[in-house]
């Protein structure tokens, strides 16, 4: 799974020798969190990103650094007495330590089944290379670009995962991509402008969007997702008087098992659209959960538990000649949704503006989440370790979507139900052939026929969400029908019992 | 410190009693979280809120429901399988549990000074009322509310403490107030509108709006904060087609230990204000971040080390008969800033907008925060616990005020410098007779002096924040001059210091 020289940059200790050179202290408040400081020196080479002032919305390019926050900058000097930041002093704060048990899962750190291991954080346990974030910093008042320790492992994993190939790209700490996501609306459209997105895409992106009077330009999509040519000719075709809005330029895509299709875009798709982003100046982001959860390709009856052999298709970022793409990452399905906690990747100019709003907004996650993940990934796994935690959780996935897609393949009746079972994600999207079904013939419309079956269902005890929940036009489709599944959480047993209550309700229901 | 009753609501077992009503099952993911389950009785004799229909923005009007959360209420049946939500098995954390030390203040709880207690939390060891927060559910997605046991919490909290007078109020769990004011300005305004300010108030508060295109009309202040009178003359000449703006209808205050002056409206003030509150029809929100900082009045030299005679000041909300308070509480400056984790009371109308925009924002405050606190408030300490708590804090910020006020009696130039001592909170407002600087008489304005002597005092080694970083309104003041100092977390030799590099400053330069 690791990318081409991942491994031999990481054992030719790469990572120390980049961390040698920050100069960056930990053991304060608010410490500095500039993400050129934690980069190797790959990137000073390359060329710089293109501008995007002329897509920051009115809210946006107000957005100015604290009058406070320069007036401050005077007081970082040595034997400066700050009654300046009104920041609580930690000896306050309840918290005296936190100790976490982290399962060791089979085969990972060498450690044998069922095992945990502890990692211990304290106010004041500050020590350079050894502890370089205690609880008295991270309990209190932080950067908007979220702590510099996280901020220091997310450039590290972002250039060994991606090399992004321009030279003036950064980070900045999310409350999750939920947040990144409305954070991005507001950053560069205005009420009434169109943004561009899949077909079927994530309900809660486009209700984000509707909410703030946003509209969506709905593109066509295959079992690879977006395609190229119906996004050229939407674009190409744009009449700005008859739409009464200016021409998209933000294009929104779940590049890797996406929601709700599942589909997964190879490497050429993902270049031939770059390359009408190009053709447009579209600006895209990349909204990536499921980036880790790729799988290799489902074999009926066989399935090997190997994922080794599999691969990770490049991400747009890793393409990004330009800086045109913002990548949002996500720690939601790979560590805890809980968390709160992920990241967004674009060029500076574009971070400097998450770093603002967050100021005013979120303004970092939380520091229990940072501390926790930090010791974790930073000093107990390092780069490596994380690695092999991804891997971990990309071999459950996969018995998963084989246990699921198997009992699909047994209990759906042919001819009603279709599918491409998924190469990545949670989520498996099934075809329902509803012009076979009997009520069509009586007249019965789309969206009739749907809830007829979705009822059967729940009948039948099992709930899946219907495909209209994530159609993105205005008009409701009239073509295809289709439900989703997610295999994310359900026991073996109940994925399979699953497939055969709908496969039940489907036989009911189409006779 | 606590309100009348309080003490003995809470020895009659009221808390016990209202929850025994609550049939509420906290063991699964996304537990139901309506206020209306964890109130007492007394409430529903009461009369419903006003409706704020006309205050709500476009992007309020726009927000509805999730539609696959409309359909999920299907699956909630037992024995259904549910393939739905995309949430992970919580098998795939890694984090098995978390134990937190929580230090035990001399006098509280009976433990000797120094001691510590430790918390416990764990995937799967829920057990109805001893353990009602598992691991497994603070780390998987939740309600856009915050998590219903954080939720019963507080809800029970602000009964205790206000006892809102009418009828349907509720709560919802923010990220902090930074994000909730946020939040409310998107709820309540268009661009161009103008709100109702302090004319010194919180400066992140002024950035946040002037980001979004809001203007500030700033209010006139006296030692009690703002005046009502102003307020009302201010509204009252209000001119549409003069100003181009609607008149503004929402006025943001911090009532207690105000950022920066440190003022305190008294009761009278408060009605003062709710008063030409109803008159112009306004919607008031009270941002309390210091609310528990109450402190004695200061006495020179005789510091009594007593905080118990020292009542709380009824806040908004419980005056609050007519439902038009939004009132935001913190758990930054009694707890810790960085647990990223706070919540508004207001009528259920403006509630749910906050909970609508949570679901596709922030979500909800950090899983491992919201678990951690939920042990400690409820489970660790109680309701009667955290009220020691607060006055523990309370007396910790009154050691800080009392050092650092008389070190400005023993240190400032009298003449010159001029301050009236804090009540509340964590900043000292100290004015300076700026006319005296010798500048003055060679033609010096305003924005020279301050930059003079903020200049005079770094070189001291001391760093206050100018005044006019606070100041709302579009011109520079020319009449009266300040600076504002927090006494929240120097030592007390560095608070001492402090005034007296201050004090030199000054001296050399009115010489």
């Amino acid at each position: 799974m690791l990318p081409r020289n991942v491994a031999e940059r990481l054992d030719q200790g790469g990572i120390p020798k980049w961390r040698k050179d920050s100069t960056i202290l930990f053991g304060q408040i608010e410490a500095k969190g500039d993400c050129g400081l934690f980069k190797s020196d790959k990137s000073s080479i390359k060329a710089n990103a293109k501008r995007w002032d002329h897509f920051f919305s009115e809210e946006a390019q107000r957005r100015k650094p604290s009058s406070i926050k320069a007036a401050a900058r005077a007081a970082s000097e040595p034997g400066m007495i700050s009654l300046g930041a009104g920041a609580p002093s930690a000896a306050y704060f309840p918290f005296e330590a936190v100790h976490v048990n982290i399962a060791n899962p089979p085969g990972f750190s060498g450690a044998p089944e069922g095992s945990e291991s502890i990692l211990h954080m304290a106010k004041y346990d500050f020590e350079p290379n050894s502890s370089e974030y205690s609880l008295d910093v991270a309990l209190n008042y932080g950067q908007g670009s979220g702590a510099a320790q996280m901020l220091r492992f997310v450039t590290e994993h972002t250039e060994l995962m991606h090399s992004p190939p321009y030279a003036d790209w950064g980070c900045c700490m999310t409350v999750g991509s939920t947040s990144a996501w409305d954070s991005t609306l507001r950053m560069f459209c205005e009420k009434g402008d169109y943004i561009i997105v899949e077909k079927y895409t994530f309900a809660s992106a486009l209700e984000t969007a509707w909410s703030l009077g946003i509209n969506a330009l709905p593109v066509g999509m295959d079992a690879q997702g977006l395609i190229p040519d119906a996004l050229d000719k939407e674009l190409s075709s744009w009449e700005e008087s008859k739409r009464k809005a200016r021409k998209p330029f933000l294009l929104y895509m779940v590049p890797t098992g996406q929601n709700p299709t599942g589909a997964t875009q190879s490497l050429e798709r993902r270049k031939a659209i770059y390359a009408v982003a190009q053709k447009h100046g579209l600006y895209i982001v990349e909204d990536e959960p499921y980036y880790y959860l790729q799988l290799p390709a489902f074999r009926a009856k066989e399935p090997s538990g190997e994922t080794q052999g599999c691969g990770l298709v490049p991400s747009y970022l890793s393409l990004d000649v330009d800086g045109r793409v913002l990548r949002m990452d996500s720690l939601s399905k790979v560590l805890a949704p809980g968390s709160r906690t992920g990241w967004v990747t674009a060029s500076q100019q574009v971070i400097e503006k998450f770093v603002r709003q967050n100021e005013t907004s979120s303004q970092h996650p939380s520091g229990f989440s940072q501390v926790i993940i930090f010791k974790l990934l930073n000093h107990h796994w390092g780069h490596l370790g994380f690695f092999k935690w991804l891997e971990n959780i990309r071999a459950e996935y996969m018995w998963r979507r084989d246990a699921f897609v198997q009992a699909c393949v047994n209990f759906l009746p042919e001819g009603i139900a279709h599918f491409v079972p998924s190469e990545a994600g949670m989520f498996q999207w099934i075809e329902i052939d509803w012009k076979s079904h009997p009520l069509y013939k009586t007249g019965a419309g789309h969206q009739k026929i749907q809830q007829t079956i979705f009822d059967s269902a729940v009948q039948k005890k099992v709930f899946l969400v219907p495909g209209t929940c994530f159609w993105s036009a205005s008009e409701l489709p009239e073509d295809r029908m289709f439900f989703r599944a997610t295999y994310a959480s359900a026991s073996q047993e109940d994925l399979v019992e699953a497939a055969r209550r709908f496969g039940d309700a489907l036989k009911d229901e189409f006779q």
